[in-house]
């Protein structure tokens, strides 16, 4: 994979930032986690004034070999129609988009389906799917690798191409959600490498299992990871770069692998990026194992349902905005938060001083 | 007090809003709280196409005696001097009322000042405060009750006046806050009187007390409390209307007051009605206590960061929508919840059902 320039955002700021934080008029610290975004915000984007411009949300599609396995619920054809479902705007993360004012660029990483009706060039500008097709969907990753070395360098540069489109058209703010029936299954295993958590702890009930089907869910995963330990020489000891990579393409989809170049350029080109939910968290933890600086441009958006999403965002330590027990994926629980990050913007920007309003500065 | 006439929404359309809910094109449950709020909103609303009109923010201002004792680190000219800063734009209320489309309605209903240079007619339409003042403050209630009963029933009206008025304007969902130094206070003893807990576990830092500040407030009013159960005979068994009344009167302020008056007629008149953080909770327990379901119109926006708000809203088993650690008052928590309750009603009026949008349904 391409080496990422991955750096902290510069802290020389981070005094006059505090102090312009504490001078407006409320109470020290009363706008709470507002405060500690806005500082991060500031950051950031290196300014005493953030902005977020031109916010877009990148809708990423791929199916998945282990689909095959009856790992979901969710059956292999939900992926395309849903696709096609957001071009016409029907879709739960057109709504939010909508709502927020964020601009959607719907992606087929791997899809599994010929949705060329539905292309359209990027020029053409909205409503259309963009046609970064890798393959039609994945390999079955209780048999093999789910990708090959080349197919991943295509998906990683299939996100950093987006994230370089995005900063071409003045975007600073980026979201990124994912459609693929079975995509919680490489995040479970994902989840399990990187954090150490045992398999059976990071397994849940997807898009709606019962207690049966998560059984089964469990059965192959753990099959599947029992092999690739065997292939791989898998040693628990080791996370080596090489060994995060080799995880990342046995197990991930196309849509998975995409979003994390999205989230690497992301911090390489110094812009936020929201985190939505199980499957987007496991893609942020994967940046964080391989560049620990890119977790600096992440908002962790919201606390999903999904069994292990907490867990998950305690070993990252992140605070998510939200936890409104959503689990659709797409990227929708993220993008309800933006509205917070804004407020974190709007407070740095519209609210008054103690000086120029006037009032007495108690504390 | 007038007699209000409060009764739950009809449940007859239950059925129909849940199969609507169920039929959108995501897995079943799948939008969490917003399932939940969307179900609440059609419920007040008592349709299927959801809608919230004219949102409008009551920020009501009053003074309160007891800040003479020294139980605040917000000093009593901060009420006056916030109240101005709310017509010049520069307050945390008016960002996010900006932010979120909201008409803001600045309010004196017991400022200790004159406001009377920033006093503007109804007609006038915004930016300046309407003068319903009823007193330069309420009276020290270590000492006395904080108003009289006529004073106390001016107060209910001046919110009832408030809520009348909003929906003349086209208003179908109301925001509270309120600016009052040292307003904590009346709540803390609220909450304690009103959800039997002792007192001590109803005490907080306010907008910042110290540990000695906060022992100072706590034997301030253990001794009002004190008082008042002579001056009452007060017999902790009965919590009849006119122990909750006297209650009110004796400790609280006329913003308090008035926002009981708000919230009554607001779900007297059937509209939804958004309640911040520690004091307008306090508010809203008064008013389940004299109308249990005045709750059915009221949606916790947030829940903060003072001590015992938790608490509070545990005991009226409401679940806030946001926990963003906030502390500033003045309604700014439950503005911050609005664009997720715009979601709710957006799932329901713009996302496709399985049906429309030629989708599998899976389950």
């Amino acid at each position: 994979m391409r080496d990422f320039k991955i750096e902290r955002p510069a802290e020389n700021l981070r005094e006059a930032i505090q102090n312009k934080i504490d001078n407006l008029n409320k109470p020290k610290g009363s706008l709470g986690l507002l405060e500690e975004l806005a500082m991060h915000i500031c950051l950031v984007q290196q300014t005493l004034q953030p902005q977020l411009k031109n916010p877009t949300h990148l809708l990423i599609g791929g199916d998945h070999g282990i689909e095959r396995e009856g790992v979901s619920v969710t059956p292999r054809e939900v992926t395309w129609q849903q696709m096609i479902n957001y071009t016409l705007g029907g879709g739960g993360v057109n709504l939010f988009c909508r709502q927020h004012g964020f601009k959607l660029r719907i992606i087929d990483a791997g899809v599994d389906h010929d949705l060329s009706p539905f292309y359209m060039e990027e020029e053409q500008g909205a409503g259309g799917i963009l046609n970064r097709k890798i393959a039609w969907g994945t390999r079955d990753f209780l048999y093999e690798p789910a990708m090959t070395e080349t197919e991943m360098e295509q998906a990683i540069e299939v996100g950093v191409r987006e994230v370089d489109a995005c900063i071409e058209a003045g975007c600073n703010i980026l979201c990124i959600g994912e459609m693929g029936a079975a995509n919680t299954s490489p995040s479970s295993i994902w989840m399990s490498l990187f954090c150490g958590i045992p398999l059976a702890e990071c397994v849940g009930v997807g898009s709606g299992l019962d207690s049966e089907g998560i059984s089964r869910k469990r059965k192959v995963l753990e099959e599947a990871l029992g092999r690739y330990r065997i292939w791989h020489k898998y040693d628990p000891e080791s996370t080596t770069r090489v060994d995060i990579l080799t995880a990342v393409r046995y197990f991930g989809g196309y849509e998975m692998v995409a979003a994390i170049g999205a989230m690497l350029r992301a911090a390489e080109r110094g812009i936020l990026v929201m985190i939505d939910g199980f499957i987007m968290t496991a893609c942020a933890l994967a940046c964080t194992r391989l560049y620990p600086d890119s977790q600096s441009y992440m908002i962790f958006g919201h606390m999903g349902d999904e069994g292990g999403h907490a867990r998950m965002l305690r070993f990252l330590q992140a605070k998510p905005l939200l936890a409104l027990g959503m689990r659709l994926g797409e990227g929708t629980g993220a993008l309800c938060a933006y509205p917070i990050i804004e407020s974190a913007v709007r407070m740095m920007n519209e609210m008054n001083d103690f000086e120029h309003a006037r009032i007495t500065k108690y504390f």
